[in-house]
């Protein structure tokens, strides 16, 4: 291989986001032990940060109705962050009363939108409205002990208003460190971000919002979420999202709310990323093979091919 | 969209290359009625350098049996040049018969890998026997008229010798340069690239081997195709190769003679190409519009669906 003369991070933390934003929009009911048993397979590859569950409500998602067991089963282990979703402050209460009983998860993540006419389609309520909560949930979550991860969605672009304002991404991020809230998701929520965009979003993130820790959560809709990845490891991000298998995105029941593009719209792959990323030098401590065994499991418990393109091809490249 | 901090080519030329490259691992008979439709649609939406045949021995590519009746049936349009492949001499003289009776190609392309194991295994030849032939092929298409593709295999990596040392593409692309032969194709055949690699070859064949026009030949083989394009968009290059659908790739009966990871391994897909350069604001002189009537196009004469993903989402991002 040619060396690079790129300076890139030396190291990334992947969220490995099959169990909640992966799962999110499939309508079968994943059993608990199989959701417990692909967690544990990611537990064995390495992967040190990973979503477990949502506390969304289980009328709108039944998926994750299982939310408390799966955070019951899942082994703790030293260095590794469990995390959980909450939509709202109410989902965090349903986590917390589960917290006192001795199986909080390290960390929870919830979303505001940086498009006003996204966050009402989506989330059903106004950007205030969500801001005034989230304020609530982070100061609870952290006051329980854990870690909260603050979202911004549709961060490079959203399918109702379009171009969303980068001082609008700012500005959300700015509140977001005001409130102590240093890890923050930039979510590529409908997967329209570009490379030239990413870099140059970053970029002016890192520079002007000091003491944050940006997380890079794209989708794979047109397929450029690895060339996005590469602009944002070009502009100095450590910390990835991506599903196994490239599964997942928005939850089906917000359908008809807005209007929709399609729903061929899964998270950046996982096998793919991190096969990546290691055959480019930037370390990710997770074990290639186990993290193929990974993908696997994900296709045998869906009982389908998924989206991963090494997993056919093989994680490493012969050198 | 946030405005790019990275100056890239204002325009790039994309060479459809669905009709041979794409074609030439696909199994059944596509009749030629449906190629010269499929050209003839690329040609509506202005594509102005398109691949349509390849003189490769029938008995090897039945695929291409009706090379003449192609490029026989093949509008001819000012500005647009028509490529056609050829293995080898002999493929170079059925080619030049035809092109006596009229119905000559704008250019021919042919390669010679810069691995010497692949290019025994593939071409059952020594380098230096193919690099014989192809003075032969560029000295023989140049002097009939036609402009001489040279094309590099393996640039990026070989499936047997693994590594391919830079200096030995550098070196094939100073011959190529010696003879005369400007427009040069580095392939990476088995889509081992990663950008880092792409921008770092690039970047030293742009500085060191003047008056060439390198194109860019990726497979997707890991995902990472449209990665690639923008590392090599970022070193300067403005030509591309890619196929509508993201199909392609090696030839079955090849298979067996070198250890093959996979045949999962489609060309960098049009569609999605094009959408990203128009939204990076790379122009490619091509209506987006009729390109998806093209990618429709070639779904519908395969009769499946292939791997674009802006055919399934729309090729334009709202703004």
């Amino acid at each position: 291989m040619v060396k690079a003369v790129i300076r890139l991070p030396e190291q990334v933390t992947i969220t490995e986001c099959w169990a909640r934003d992966g799962l999110q929009n499939q309508d079968k009911f994943v059993p608990t032990d199989l959701k417990v048993k692909f967690i544990e397979a990611c537990l064995e590859a390495g992967l040190r940060s990973i979503e477990v569950t949502s506390f969304a409500h289980p009328r709108y998602l039944p998926q994750f109705s299982d939310a408390e067991e799966v955070l019951k089963r899942v082994r703790r282990t030293p260095g590794v962050a469990l995390l959980a979703f909450v939509p709202n402050e109410k989902g965090l209460e349903r986590c917390l009363e589960f917290c006192e009983r001795g199986y909080a998860p390290d960390a929870v993540g919830s979303v505001v939108s940086a498009s006003e006419a996204h966050n009402q389609a989506n989330l059903r309520r106004t950007i205030a409205e969500s801001k005034a909560d989230l304020e609530r949930v982070a100061r609870r979550a952290t006051k329980a002990g854990l870690t909260f991860i603050g979202g911004i969605s549709t961060a490079f672009g959203c399918p109702i208003q379009g171009n969303v304002p980068l001082g609008d991404v700012e500005a959300l991020a700015w509140w977001y460190a005001d409130l102590g809230v240093s890890k923050v998701l930039f979510g590529d929520t409908t997967g329209v971000a570009n490379p030239l965009q990413v870099e140059a979003v970053f970029q002016r993130i890192r520079e002007r919002v000091s003491g944050l820790i940006p997380i890079a959560h794209f989708h794979n809709t047109r397929g450029t979420g690895l060339a996005n990845c590469v602009a944002a490891l070009r502009a100095g991000i450590t910390h990835f999202d991506s599903a196994a298998g490239g599964i997942g995105g928005r939850p089906k029941f917000t359908k008809g709310d807005y209007p929709v593009v399609s729903d061929y719209t899964g998270n950046v792959c996982t096998e793919d990323l991190v096969a990546l990323l290691e055959e480019i030098g930037v370390k990710t401590g997770i074990d290639l093979d186990r993290l193929e065994a990974v993908g696997r499991l994900a296709e045998e418990i869906l009982g389908q091919e998924l989206h991963s393109h090494t997993l056919r091809t093989g994680l490493r490249v012969k050198h």
